[in-house]
């Protein structure tokens, strides 16, 4: 996990790699696998296929063809893929850079998207997901299989909602919508976090507490990294209506901005809420601070004193040198007057702890 | 009261649930019920009805026709309404997904607005209210039954303010207004509470008023997150001035825009407010602890020293053995000479602290 | 003074009172006192009136007529007044809702500008004034009697500057810039306060202090939130330059803007230093619960082992039982040597001490 | 020093004065001294000059004419040459008000500019200069004698740099430029003084280190007030580009601008670095706190069970009357034993605190 | 180390040296050296030159020509250079001032960059490179030799990538990105630090931690303050699309302008991550403070009263004058009974502070 977020951290690791203009493999990348589901209204087919050379038939038989390719780790493939489907060599170069910002860019008939999806891992852990989108296909790229397309699949074989009657736009904006809402359940689940931790900071704070607020800041911060330059690529998209796009999908599209702008805005909100505990952690860190100190000093307080006036009739003065050498000591009261002086003292040290309030709960 | 702060943060629970392009009910949703209040100039109707059928008669028949739909419990009942008022199918789906943000959307011929409207059980909590506003109708749709909208029904009955000659657009600028100040009354409260915690963290502050303030601040994030959107899509009618809303309706409109910036001034006035308590609360507690230190500190230091010396008298050195063992035990005056000097000592320091300022009232 | 401020803040009460399109008065509103300044390069009158009928033999006579209206308590005059001078409704309506924001709006002919003008009793009470720029007038409606008028009235009697010979479009800029103006005197003593704040922080910081830095913020916030839409406002005269201001007017309100931006800007400044006195207190606070820690520890440090020391020599161990039980005690220079050794301790504790810098002055 | 700073505070003194349209004196402001520079390409003078009358042969004779004028003591003076020079009256209002943000603006044929150039006494003092530029002339007003320009004087005289070749509007160039640059230095101290406080607060922070930062912060402020503008004024020029300034003199002001940004950026950093610095010095000062507690709980913790084991074995029991009554006290190897038992403790104790890490240099 | 960031403090050491239109040397500026990277589709050749009346040959001869030149320590070099290839004289200027921000501008034919290359020795410490980029031609001017173009030249020697076959604008895109991707490593280096440091704030925090945090945030505003023009710049390039860079030059700049962007996110979000941990810092601090008074407090409140019961019996009233003196002392069980209710005492405290939970782990 630990050399996993580190791995994460490097940000541009394939620019020194070489030049622009050449196509340099990811490191440790699979190898790829080519998953094509094509559809029209009345049919639909999902199989794997490693025939490159077959798949313009695709293209000509079926209204849309959509080529998901799984593992980056074989450069001719990529460059075959770019050759056949009219790709720009910048935008393949942007494929093998792990570490591009969402983005999205026109190239010639093609309109080139890059977004970053969520990974079980945690938030910390994004994959980067590139997506051309053509006049009948779409193609994605993923660093290696695992997605949150599943869903989308089952919609397009079992022929639910509309996108078997759309055109590959439509399939392109629910690929988007699809990376923008698997962000929702991480949302929940920092939302049930934000709620727990304000129970434990005002009920029972504990170092860790901190430390989880922290992480806490860190992921939405790594969330925000991602969602907001996807709402500006929505929004170029949404200003610009590219020729890709029919009107009818613009319309959905902004279902999908508005999602990225309240993702954004849930994300603000438990900053600022997380940023808040910290503020009372501290207050209560103080209060408990507070509270030891109280106890000290009452028991300081009055046994101190108390131990000042025994220790001065442990006092060796010789009683019969002189009669005003602790006559007390051989008063016939002396030892039960004493004990009432303590107890007095002590009352009147209770009286001052009482008034001031250290007493009671806090 | 606990869960249902919980589902509220569930956002988009509606959205795995099925595709873009199918209506899916709202799990445990109430029943809709309908209310109608048509009128015109001279007269009114207010009912409640069940006749789906018979909805196009108060269209012909009534100038404004307000149609109120109270649970969202029946997919058909919508999908019904949508056929008969001709509205687009996006915004059905939306009136069914419970955490939209506020917005407006012209579909069409009719307008589509979004808001949510604060509920009785605290600022947490709002309801969605969904309006369609046509030709000469206006449509809204709430999560269950009880809204802020009684004063206005009450005008439209008794005919009271310029309501009943105005057309539907006046009627929907009445609901929104309706809704925006329906949160003036939880910012007076807010007022109130800032207030409180000023005199409560500068007189008796507790681990509570933390609490308190951190509630505090939560709640007017939640006015924020729902008000700057609400806000936004004011902005946007009165800029865009869609051809629904008459340029009389317009002037009234930047009423409305205008209460909704000051609510969103008045929240970050008392988010800063708030803000600054936990900053005087932190510095109240380190006080209370420097008062608590400080009385700790002046018993320890005058009565340790006491200690030692009384201790010292106690040693059990041998007098008799050397003239220099411990004489002072055997002298006249011993006893009183040593008490004598505790009260030098206790003296002095007393003097220490007060020049310290330890002993004056903090 | 407090039933004062909690007033202050109920913002918006008169708008559940009735349905927009119908006056309302402000309870407890005193009764309007009329006063019309009307005059020309020549000459000036300035009297009391209360005979609506006539007021036009102003507006004929003069080529400038102010007319002050004092006391919002007879909706019936204010509305013959609408109709005397041309008002809109809704303008009306405004004049009586007391808690507007500043704003500036053209109705038909007139220009009509709503400021808040700062009261005596301090920031956090403003008075609302409504004015209307008319062709050859200037109406202005004030909750109350007193304001900051006196010395442009003066002015206008005497014939000083430029007012005599300019239209009533130059009298609203001066009526505007007395309103503005009147801020700085608060700024003037919000800068002494900080100053001094910044001293006493520093020197003899009180619970208290924090207690007056939270006011000094809070009444900050309170100017800021008055003259930001304030300077909005002029913002948009100058941006729109309606047909009611000449060119030369529109030159001195540019005077005006400056104002209220510098305003502003001390504003900003103000807050920022009274953030940064927070800090300082606290670490202030820090600073001196340092010291008093540090004589506790050397006080406690240096005789709580004394303490011991002596204490163990006062044990009763039979020194005749065993030649090994404390010997000490019959020896002939037992007990000096056991005074030297004390002095040792505390030397060494000393310097232990000195070498960390506690002794030192902080 | 402190009394300057008061009076630096006092923003508008003037404008209660008298009303808009009247010239109103300085209060004890010097009285005027002019001095003229005027040159060409090939010779120039430069001369205190007391006559007004034949200011205007300097126009003719020479291709740019410098009039600097310090010390506003003398309305009838600046009148005059109002007069002379054809300058508005608003603007001659303006240099009399001492208190005015940087701007720019232009009348008639006129540039009128307002700068404040920093003051040898510190930041917190500014001398405003506000500078008219004309076809052929150049006029500045100071407050009082002594300025940054003396540089530029000699650059003329010697006639080094393009400045004797090139117009009136270089000529005010430069000095925009002088008073601009006149910031750096104070920028370079404040620069070192950060480094200062750095090690500092790190190494031995007292309480006048928070005092520093705190002025510094202020100092920064100061700065950022007046630059703030500046830099607005500058890019005003740049985007309208008056007649007056020729397109070289726009390039030239293009760097001027740079180094106005430079330096608001400069300000900027610092701010946040002192910022920065305070929460530094808040956890150098807890530090600082927790050594000091550790040594008093080491020796408490240590040395208070020791004196109660001494202390009990300092009871008087009689060991006579009972076989259990402290029979230790009789035992042959009883004293050392409870030394061995002592020194046994101590060993516990030390090793529990080595374990938590109290003891190591922290 | 230390004067070296002094001297990269003094931000415009050449202002002052001379008048705007003159050439000043940079103090202690090494001699240039020039270096000729000059090549075309086939072939390329990379040598050293001195002679400058040559330097034409290489612009006729070849397609591209670089010239770096580092060392700016002969003006009369820098001069003849700017007459070989018509560069500006205030570009030249901007060449020896070595505190310029980045920038771009258009200066007739060619086109003048400021940029700012990270150094070795850290961040704190840049260096200026100025490139001047004309139709066959680059010029770059570094302080002196050592710099980030290595890779840069060795693709151009080998024929990789496509530079070889691009024009003189592709070169300048090329060294305008190595500057840019420059800055990635140290990013890399601040992301490890940033969780070096989250683990050392968390599990063992030095006063140390604190200054390495602070100095983090140092050099993050230091990037900050290069990246943001330099973003700004190349914003100006892409907008503005000067004629001297082809529309596939601006589709490369493109990338350039996303990895600025890029490196400006990730400043922002180490700063905000950097803040966070001093304030984790504090409440570690302040926990560890709590754990320190506990033991304390724990020891002092279990000892202190034991302290006095021991010295209770240690008092020395005479038992033989009184039967109500001490009689205890004389009783059988006396002894045990005591310390039996010692252990009582104990155990009751100890059971207040587990129920408190002092002695639970913290």
């Amino acid at each position: 996990m630990h050399a996993h977020r580190r791995k994460n951290k490097k940000h541009k690791p394939s620019s020194p790699a070489g030049p622009p203009g050449t196509l340099s493999a990811v490191p440790d990348a699979p190898k790829p696998i080519l998953r094509a589901i094509a559809y029209g209204p009345g049919e639909c087919i999902d199989e794997e296929t490693t025939d490159l050379d077959s798949l313009h038939t695709y293209l000509e038989r079926w209204p849309v063809t959509w080529l998901n390719i799984d593992g980056l780790g074989d450069t001719e493939v990529i460059r075959r893929l770019g050759e056949i489907f009219g790709l720009h060599p910048l935008t393949l170069e942007d494929v093998l850079h792990l570490h591009e910002r969402p983005k999205v860019e026109e190239y010639g008939e093609n309109l080139f998207l890059v977004l970053r999806m969520l990974e079980p891992g945690g938030v910390s852990q994004t994959e980067q997901v590139s997506m051309f989108l053509g006049d009948r296909f779409v193609l994605t790229f993923q660093e290696h299989p695992g997605d949150c397309f599943d869903e989308l699949r089952r919609r397009i074989r079992e022929g639910r909602g509309r996108v078997r009657n759309a055109g590959a736009d439509y399939l392109a904006y629910c690929i988007l919508d699809s990376v923008v809402d698997g962000y929702f359940p991480y949302l929940d689940v920092a939302s049930d976090l934000v709620e727990d931790l304000e129970t434990e900071v005002l009920e029972k704070p504990t170092p860790e507490t901190v430390s989880k607020i922290h992480q806490l800041k860190r992921d939405l911060l790594s969330v925000r990294r991602v969602m907001s330059p996807t709402r500006e690529a929505i929004s170029v998209l949404l200003r610009d209506a590219p020729e890709q796009l029919s009107p009818t999908t613009l319309v959905y599209l902004r279902d999908a901005y508005d999602h990225a702008v309240q993702l954004l805005e849930l994300v603000e909100t438990y900053r600022e809420l997380a940023g808040g505990l910290l503020d009372v952690y501290l207050s209560s860190v103080s209060n408990r601070m507070n509270e030891i100190m109280k106890v000290l000093t009452v028991i300081a307080t009055i046994f101190i004193p108390l131990g000042f006036f025994a220790g001065l009739y442990g006092m060796n003065f010789d009683t019969e040198k002189s009669p005003w050498n602790m006559p007390e000591l051989g008063w016939y009261w002396g030892y039960p007057a004493f004990l009432i002086f303590l107890v007095v003292v002590v009352l009147v040290q209770l009286l001052f702890f009482w008034r001031k309030g250290w007493l009671r709960k806090p």
